[in-house]
Protein backbone atom coordinates (compact mmCIF):
# COMPACT_ATOMS: atom_id res chain seq x y z
CA UNK A 1 0.00 0.00 0.00
CA UNK A 2 1.30 3.25 -1.22
CA UNK A 3 -1.14 5.22 0.56
CA UNK A 4 -0.35 6.10 4.29
CA UNK A 5 2.64 7.25 6.30
CA UNK A 6 4.65 3.88 6.79
CA UNK A 7 4.28 5.01 10.76
CA UNK A 8 0.51 4.83 10.73
CA UNK A 9 1.27 1.60 8.14
CA UNK A 10 2.97 0.07 11.10
CA UNK A 11 0.53 0.93 13.55
CA UNK A 12 -1.99 -1.04 11.64
CA UNK A 13 0.29 -4.34 11.36
CA UNK A 14 0.96 -4.26 15.22
CA UNK A 15 -2.97 -4.19 16.14
CA UNK A 16 -4.03 -6.44 13.61
CA UNK A 17 -1.84 -8.89 15.73
CA UNK A 18 -4.16 -8.62 18.63
CA UNK A 19 -7.23 -11.41 18.67
CA UNK A 20 -10.39 -10.39 16.76
CA UNK A 21 -8.83 -7.33 15.25
CA UNK A 22 -8.56 -7.35 11.67
CA UNK A 23 -7.11 -5.43 9.30
CA UNK A 24 -10.77 -2.81 9.20
CA UNK A 25 -10.99 -2.82 12.92
CA UNK A 26 -7.18 -2.45 13.12
CA UNK A 27 -7.28 0.79 10.70
CA UNK A 28 -10.63 1.90 12.12
CA UNK A 29 -8.54 1.55 15.98
CA UNK A 30 -5.01 3.38 14.02
CA UNK A 31 -7.55 6.60 13.00
CA UNK A 32 -9.62 6.56 16.34
CA UNK A 33 -6.12 7.02 18.08
CA UNK A 34 -4.61 9.50 15.66
CA UNK A 35 -8.15 12.04 15.88
CA UNK A 36 -8.11 12.29 19.24
CA UNK A 37 -6.92 14.29 21.58
CA UNK A 38 -3.16 14.34 20.57
CA UNK A 39 -1.67 13.19 23.69
CA UNK A 40 -4.06 9.41 22.82
CA UNK A 41 -1.58 7.36 21.21
CA UNK A 42 1.36 8.90 23.51
CA UNK A 43 -1.00 7.47 26.66
CA UNK A 44 -2.10 4.34 25.24
CA UNK A 45 2.41 4.07 24.89
CA UNK A 46 3.13 4.70 28.54
CA UNK A 47 0.87 1.86 30.19
CA UNK A 48 1.87 -0.65 27.46
CA UNK A 49 5.77 0.63 28.37
CA UNK A 50 4.52 0.29 32.43
CA UNK A 51 3.22 -3.38 31.40
CA UNK A 52 6.26 -4.73 29.58
CA UNK A 53 8.64 -3.75 32.76
CA UNK A 54 6.50 -4.34 35.48
CA UNK A 55 4.41 -7.25 35.40
CA UNK A 56 5.28 -10.39 36.81
CA UNK A 57 3.50 -13.87 37.93
CA UNK A 58 2.63 -14.32 41.41
CA UNK A 59 5.28 -16.58 43.01
CA UNK A 60 2.54 -18.63 44.84
CA UNK A 61 -0.45 -18.36 42.82
CA UNK A 62 0.74 -17.68 39.45
CA UNK A 63 -1.83 -14.77 39.25
CA UNK A 64 -0.70 -11.43 37.50
CA UNK A 65 1.34 -9.03 40.10
CA UNK A 66 4.34 -6.31 40.01
CA UNK A 67 8.10 -6.59 40.24
CA UNK A 68 7.85 -10.11 41.14
CA UNK A 69 5.78 -9.44 44.13
CA UNK A 70 2.90 -11.36 45.35
CA UNK A 71 -0.34 -10.58 43.59
CA UNK A 72 -3.11 -8.68 45.33
CA UNK A 73 -5.11 -11.71 46.82
CA UNK A 74 -2.49 -13.44 47.82
CA UNK A 75 -1.31 -10.26 50.45
CA UNK A 76 -4.81 -9.72 51.29
CA UNK A 77 -5.05 -10.91 54.54
CA UNK A 78 -8.08 -10.86 54.79
CA UNK A 79 -9.02 -13.37 52.05
CA UNK A 80 -8.97 -17.02 53.68
CA UNK A 81 -5.72 -19.70 53.23
CA UNK A 82 -7.79 -22.83 54.07
CA UNK A 83 -9.75 -22.73 50.69
CA UNK A 84 -7.92 -22.21 47.02
CA UNK A 85 -9.39 -21.82 43.84
CA UNK A 86 -7.79 -24.01 40.98
CA UNK A 87 -7.97 -21.75 37.85
CA UNK A 88 -6.39 -22.15 34.16
CA UNK A 89 -6.35 -18.51 33.48
CA UNK A 90 -6.14 -15.32 34.93
CA UNK A 91 -9.22 -14.69 33.05
CA UNK A 92 -11.24 -17.37 34.79
CA UNK A 93 -9.99 -15.71 38.30
CA UNK A 94 -11.52 -12.48 37.20
CA UNK A 95 -14.55 -13.90 36.37
CA UNK A 96 -15.08 -15.75 39.58
CA UNK A 97 -14.07 -13.10 41.30
CA UNK A 98 -17.20 -10.38 39.61
CA UNK A 99 -19.33 -13.14 40.52
CA UNK A 100 -18.48 -12.23 43.79
CA UNK A 101 -18.87 -14.77 47.18
CA UNK A 102 -15.73 -16.75 46.94
CA UNK A 103 -13.32 -15.61 49.72
CA UNK A 104 -10.85 -17.89 49.54
CA UNK A 105 -7.28 -18.05 47.30
CA UNK A 106 -6.07 -19.28 44.14
CA UNK A 107 -3.87 -21.26 42.12
CA UNK A 108 -3.68 -20.14 38.29
CA UNK A 109 -2.15 -23.45 36.41
CA UNK A 110 -1.61 -20.93 33.36
CA UNK A 111 -3.82 -23.73 31.38
CA UNK A 112 -4.62 -27.26 30.65
CA UNK A 113 -3.37 -30.29 29.87
CA UNK A 114 -2.93 -30.94 26.48
CA UNK A 115 -1.25 -33.22 24.13
CA UNK A 116 -1.75 -32.05 20.94
CA UNK A 117 -0.95 -28.85 21.86
CA UNK A 118 1.99 -30.08 23.64
CA UNK A 119 0.94 -28.82 27.11
CA UNK A 120 2.08 -31.42 29.45
CA UNK A 121 1.36 -31.23 33.31
CA UNK A 122 5.10 -29.80 33.39
CA UNK A 123 4.15 -26.53 31.58
CA UNK A 124 1.58 -25.67 34.09
CA UNK A 125 2.34 -24.13 37.62
CA UNK A 126 1.52 -27.84 38.99
CA UNK A 127 4.39 -28.65 41.32
CA UNK A 128 3.41 -25.15 43.34
CA UNK A 129 -0.17 -26.04 43.87
CA UNK A 130 0.81 -29.41 45.32
CA UNK A 131 3.72 -27.26 47.91
CA UNK A 132 1.45 -25.29 49.37
CA UNK A 133 -1.39 -28.01 50.06
CA UNK A 134 2.40 -29.87 51.73
CA UNK A 135 2.78 -26.66 53.07
CA UNK A 136 -0.29 -27.16 55.69
CA UNK A 137 -3.65 -24.80 56.33
CA UNK A 138 -5.52 -25.81 53.52
CA UNK A 139 -8.68 -27.51 54.00
CA UNK A 140 -10.44 -27.38 50.26
CA UNK A 141 -8.93 -27.25 46.78
CA UNK A 142 -11.78 -26.18 44.62
CA UNK A 143 -10.90 -27.68 40.75
CA UNK A 144 -12.50 -24.87 38.50
CA UNK A 145 -11.25 -25.83 35.71
CA UNK A 146 -13.08 -25.60 32.24
CA UNK A 147 -16.41 -27.63 31.30
CA UNK A 148 -14.21 -28.40 28.32
CA UNK A 149 -12.29 -31.78 27.34
CA UNK A 150 -8.76 -30.45 28.28
CA UNK A 151 -10.56 -28.71 31.71
CA UNK A 152 -11.87 -31.97 32.68
CA UNK A 153 -8.34 -34.11 31.92
CA UNK A 154 -6.44 -31.48 33.69
CA UNK A 155 -8.96 -31.73 36.78
CA UNK A 156 -9.06 -35.65 36.97
CA UNK A 157 -5.18 -35.65 36.96
CA UNK A 158 -5.18 -33.12 39.98
CA UNK A 159 -7.63 -34.90 41.92
CA UNK A 160 -5.47 -38.29 41.32
CA UNK A 161 -2.62 -36.04 42.86
CA UNK A 162 -4.42 -34.03 45.86
CA UNK A 163 -6.54 -37.63 47.00
CA UNK A 164 -3.51 -39.10 48.94
CA UNK A 165 -3.24 -35.32 50.83
CA UNK A 166 -6.40 -35.72 52.64
CA UNK A 167 -7.66 -32.56 51.67
CA UNK A 168 -11.40 -32.18 50.25
CA UNK A 169 -11.22 -31.60 46.94
CA UNK A 170 -14.66 -30.32 44.95
CA UNK A 171 -15.25 -28.51 41.35
CA UNK A 172 -17.86 -26.24 40.50
CA UNK A 173 -21.82 -27.42 39.82
CA UNK A 174 -22.35 -28.26 36.29
CA UNK A 175 -25.84 -27.76 35.09
CA UNK A 176 -28.46 -25.10 32.89
CA UNK A 177 -27.02 -21.41 33.21
CA UNK A 178 -29.25 -19.10 34.78
CA UNK A 179 -31.55 -17.35 32.64
CA UNK A 180 -31.57 -19.38 30.03
CA UNK A 181 -33.94 -21.14 28.02
CA UNK A 182 -34.31 -25.38 28.31
CA UNK A 183 -34.66 -25.57 24.95
CA UNK A 184 -31.45 -23.99 23.72
CA UNK A 185 -29.27 -25.77 25.98
CA UNK A 186 -26.41 -28.78 24.56
CA UNK A 187 -28.01 -32.21 25.19
CA UNK A 188 -24.75 -32.72 27.62
CA UNK A 189 -25.55 -29.93 29.75
CA UNK A 190 -29.25 -31.23 29.88
CA UNK A 191 -28.14 -34.85 30.68
CA UNK A 192 -25.47 -33.40 33.38
CA UNK A 193 -28.26 -30.97 35.31
CA UNK A 194 -30.91 -34.08 35.61
CA UNK A 195 -28.48 -36.60 36.75
CA UNK A 196 -27.11 -33.74 39.53
CA UNK A 197 -30.71 -32.86 40.40
CA UNK A 198 -31.38 -30.97 43.48
CA UNK A 199 -34.40 -31.70 46.33
CA UNK A 200 -36.77 -28.50 46.45
CA UNK A 201 -36.87 -27.82 50.45
CA UNK A 202 -39.88 -25.16 51.09
CA UNK B 1 -11.24 -3.92 41.98
CA UNK B 2 -8.55 -5.35 43.89
CA UNK B 3 -7.22 -8.64 42.06
CA UNK B 4 -5.43 -7.30 38.96
CA UNK B 5 -1.89 -5.01 39.47
CA UNK B 6 -2.60 -1.43 38.98
CA UNK B 7 -0.47 -1.72 35.46
CA UNK B 8 -2.58 -4.16 33.95
CA UNK B 9 -5.55 -1.89 35.37
CA UNK B 10 -4.43 0.95 33.31
CA UNK B 11 -3.86 -0.52 30.38
CA UNK B 12 -7.12 -1.69 30.50
CA UNK B 13 -8.70 1.08 31.20
CA UNK B 14 -6.78 3.02 28.28
CA UNK B 15 -7.61 0.03 25.60
CA UNK B 16 -11.50 0.70 26.81
CA UNK B 17 -11.22 4.53 25.53
CA UNK B 18 -10.83 2.82 21.59
CA UNK B 19 -14.42 2.33 19.46
CA UNK B 20 -16.12 -0.56 19.45
CA UNK B 21 -13.65 -2.12 22.61
CA UNK B 22 -15.84 -2.55 25.87
CA UNK B 23 -14.49 -3.75 29.02
CA UNK B 24 -14.30 -7.57 28.30
CA UNK B 25 -12.72 -7.18 25.04
CA UNK B 26 -10.07 -4.64 26.14
CA UNK B 27 -9.18 -7.29 28.89
CA UNK B 28 -9.26 -9.77 26.54
CA UNK B 29 -6.76 -7.71 24.92
CA UNK B 30 -4.55 -6.94 27.70
CA UNK B 31 -4.33 -10.50 28.44
CA UNK B 32 -3.17 -11.07 24.95
CA UNK B 33 -0.64 -8.69 24.82
CA UNK B 34 0.47 -9.93 28.73
CA UNK B 35 0.42 -13.54 27.76
CA UNK B 36 2.25 -12.94 24.02
CA UNK B 37 6.03 -12.69 23.35
CA UNK B 38 7.50 -10.41 25.99
CA UNK B 39 8.20 -7.63 23.61
CA UNK B 40 4.58 -8.02 22.45
CA UNK B 41 3.16 -4.33 24.52
CA UNK B 42 6.76 -3.06 24.24
CA UNK B 43 6.59 -3.37 20.15
CA UNK B 44 3.16 -1.68 20.61
CA UNK B 45 4.11 1.32 22.63
CA UNK B 46 6.94 2.06 20.20
CA UNK B 47 4.75 2.52 16.96
CA UNK B 48 2.53 4.53 19.09
CA UNK B 49 4.88 6.75 19.96
CA UNK B 50 6.26 7.08 16.90
CA UNK B 51 2.53 7.97 15.26
CA UNK B 52 2.23 10.51 18.13
CA UNK B 53 5.33 12.40 17.02
CA UNK B 54 5.89 12.11 13.46
CA UNK B 55 2.21 11.79 12.19
CA UNK B 56 0.81 15.01 10.49
CA UNK B 57 -1.80 15.85 8.24
CA UNK B 58 -0.71 16.54 4.39
CA UNK B 59 -0.88 20.66 3.56
CA UNK B 60 -2.26 20.35 0.21
CA UNK B 61 -4.44 18.03 0.50
CA UNK B 62 -4.99 17.31 4.49
CA UNK B 63 -4.68 12.97 4.17
CA UNK B 64 -2.55 11.49 6.48
CA UNK B 65 1.23 12.52 6.57
CA UNK B 66 3.90 12.56 8.31
CA UNK B 67 7.02 15.47 9.73
CA UNK B 68 4.69 18.11 7.73
CA UNK B 69 5.69 16.74 4.03
CA UNK B 70 3.41 16.10 1.17
CA UNK B 71 1.48 12.64 1.98
CA UNK B 72 2.34 9.64 -0.39
CA UNK B 73 -0.18 10.64 -3.05
CA UNK B 74 0.48 14.01 -3.41
CA UNK B 75 4.37 13.38 -3.67
CA UNK B 76 3.13 11.00 -5.91
CA UNK B 77 4.25 11.80 -9.68
CA UNK B 78 2.56 9.56 -11.45
CA UNK B 79 -0.90 10.49 -10.26
CA UNK B 80 -3.18 13.26 -12.48
CA UNK B 81 -3.03 16.71 -10.97
CA UNK B 82 -6.29 17.01 -12.93
CA UNK B 83 -8.58 15.41 -11.29
CA UNK B 84 -9.59 15.76 -7.32
CA UNK B 85 -11.63 13.52 -6.04
CA UNK B 86 -13.12 15.42 -2.60
CA UNK B 87 -14.00 13.23 0.31
CA UNK B 88 -14.65 13.44 4.11
CA UNK B 89 -11.89 11.33 6.04
CA UNK B 90 -8.94 9.58 4.98
CA UNK B 91 -10.73 6.43 5.58
CA UNK B 92 -12.97 7.17 2.58
CA UNK B 93 -9.86 8.04 1.02
CA UNK B 94 -8.41 3.98 1.54
CA UNK B 95 -11.66 2.98 0.69
CA UNK B 96 -11.75 4.49 -2.95
CA UNK B 97 -7.69 3.62 -3.10
CA UNK B 98 -8.83 -0.12 -2.29
CA UNK B 99 -11.32 0.05 -5.05
CA UNK B 100 -8.49 0.58 -7.39
CA UNK B 101 -9.26 2.71 -10.72
CA UNK B 102 -8.34 6.51 -9.63
CA UNK B 103 -5.33 7.66 -10.36
CA UNK B 104 -6.12 11.39 -9.55
CA UNK B 105 -5.20 13.56 -6.41
CA UNK B 106 -7.62 13.61 -3.27
CA UNK B 107 -8.46 16.44 -1.07
CA UNK B 108 -9.65 15.68 3.04
CA UNK B 109 -12.17 17.67 4.36
CA UNK B 110 -12.03 16.66 7.46
CA UNK B 111 -15.84 15.80 7.92
CA UNK B 112 -19.15 17.35 6.75
CA UNK B 113 -21.05 20.50 7.32
CA UNK B 114 -23.11 19.66 10.46
CA UNK B 115 -24.80 22.60 12.48
CA UNK B 116 -26.08 20.61 15.20
CA UNK B 117 -22.26 19.24 16.01
CA UNK B 118 -21.34 22.49 15.63
CA UNK B 119 -19.06 21.70 12.42
CA UNK B 120 -19.88 24.78 9.63
CA UNK B 121 -17.72 25.34 6.61
CA UNK B 122 -14.80 26.80 8.02
CA UNK B 123 -13.93 24.10 10.50
CA UNK B 124 -13.17 21.72 6.84
CA UNK B 125 -10.19 22.76 4.50
CA UNK B 126 -12.75 24.02 2.10
CA UNK B 127 -10.00 26.51 1.49
CA UNK B 128 -7.63 24.54 0.86
CA UNK B 129 -9.89 23.05 -2.14
CA UNK B 130 -11.38 26.33 -3.90
CA UNK B 131 -7.09 27.60 -3.59
CA UNK B 132 -6.31 24.27 -5.47
CA UNK B 133 -8.71 24.87 -7.95
CA UNK B 134 -7.76 28.42 -8.21
CA UNK B 135 -4.31 27.80 -9.16
CA UNK B 136 -5.44 25.77 -12.14
CA UNK B 137 -4.68 22.49 -14.15
CA UNK B 138 -7.78 20.95 -12.02
CA UNK B 139 -10.28 19.97 -15.10
CA UNK B 140 -12.46 17.84 -12.63
CA UNK B 141 -13.57 17.37 -8.78
CA UNK B 142 -15.37 14.68 -7.72
CA UNK B 143 -17.59 14.97 -4.95
CA UNK B 144 -17.37 11.88 -3.19
CA UNK B 145 -18.80 12.82 0.31
CA UNK B 146 -20.79 10.52 1.89
CA UNK B 147 -24.94 9.29 0.95
CA UNK B 148 -25.89 10.93 3.99
CA UNK B 149 -27.85 14.36 4.47
CA UNK B 150 -24.90 15.65 5.96
CA UNK B 151 -22.92 14.66 2.88
CA UNK B 152 -25.10 15.56 0.11
CA UNK B 153 -25.43 19.28 2.04
CA UNK B 154 -21.60 19.69 1.80
CA UNK B 155 -21.77 18.41 -1.45
CA UNK B 156 -24.13 20.72 -2.64
CA UNK B 157 -22.16 23.90 -0.43
CA UNK B 158 -19.04 22.68 -2.29
CA UNK B 159 -20.83 22.63 -5.68
CA UNK B 160 -22.43 26.16 -5.52
CA UNK B 161 -18.63 27.48 -4.71
CA UNK B 162 -16.92 25.18 -7.47
CA UNK B 163 -19.65 25.91 -10.03
CA UNK B 164 -18.04 29.27 -11.20
CA UNK B 165 -14.41 28.30 -11.27
CA UNK B 166 -15.41 26.77 -15.00
CA UNK B 167 -14.34 23.15 -13.53
CA UNK B 168 -16.46 20.00 -14.13
CA UNK B 169 -17.87 18.95 -10.82
CA UNK B 170 -19.40 15.17 -10.39
CA UNK B 171 -20.29 12.82 -8.16
CA UNK B 172 -20.65 8.72 -7.17
CA UNK B 173 -23.30 7.14 -8.53
CA UNK B 174 -26.03 6.18 -6.64
CA UNK B 175 -27.66 2.67 -7.40
CA UNK B 176 -27.73 -0.74 -5.78
CA UNK B 177 -25.04 -2.19 -4.28
CA UNK B 178 -23.20 -4.94 -5.84
CA UNK B 179 -23.63 -8.69 -5.19
CA UNK B 180 -26.71 -7.69 -3.24
CA UNK B 181 -30.30 -8.40 -3.28
CA UNK B 182 -33.24 -5.93 -4.69
CA UNK B 183 -35.12 -6.98 -1.86
CA UNK B 184 -32.69 -5.97 1.08
CA UNK B 185 -32.33 -2.37 -0.81
CA UNK B 186 -33.95 0.34 1.41
CA UNK B 187 -36.93 2.65 -0.66
CA UNK B 188 -34.44 5.19 -0.96
CA UNK B 189 -32.07 3.50 -2.50
CA UNK B 190 -34.48 1.86 -5.00
CA UNK B 191 -36.09 5.03 -5.91
CA UNK B 192 -32.51 6.58 -6.73
CA UNK B 193 -31.44 3.30 -9.02
CA UNK B 194 -35.09 3.41 -11.00
CA UNK B 195 -34.24 7.51 -11.51
CA UNK B 196 -30.90 6.33 -12.81
CA UNK B 197 -31.29 4.05 -14.68
CA UNK B 198 -28.75 3.33 -17.66
CA UNK B 199 -29.40 2.05 -20.95
CA UNK B 200 -28.12 -1.26 -22.14
CA UNK B 201 -26.09 -1.30 -24.87
CA UNK B 202 -25.40 -4.90 -26.53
Amino acid sequence: MDYLPESVEALIEELTQLPGIGRKTAQRLAFHLLKSKADSPRRLAQVLEVVARDVTFCPRCGHLSEHGELCRICSNPRRSESVICVVETPTDLIAIERAGGFSGRYHVLGGSINPLEGISPEDLTIDGLLGRVDEGGVEEVILANNATLDGDTTALYLSRLLGPKGVRITRLARGIPMGSDLEFADEHTISRAIQARTEITS
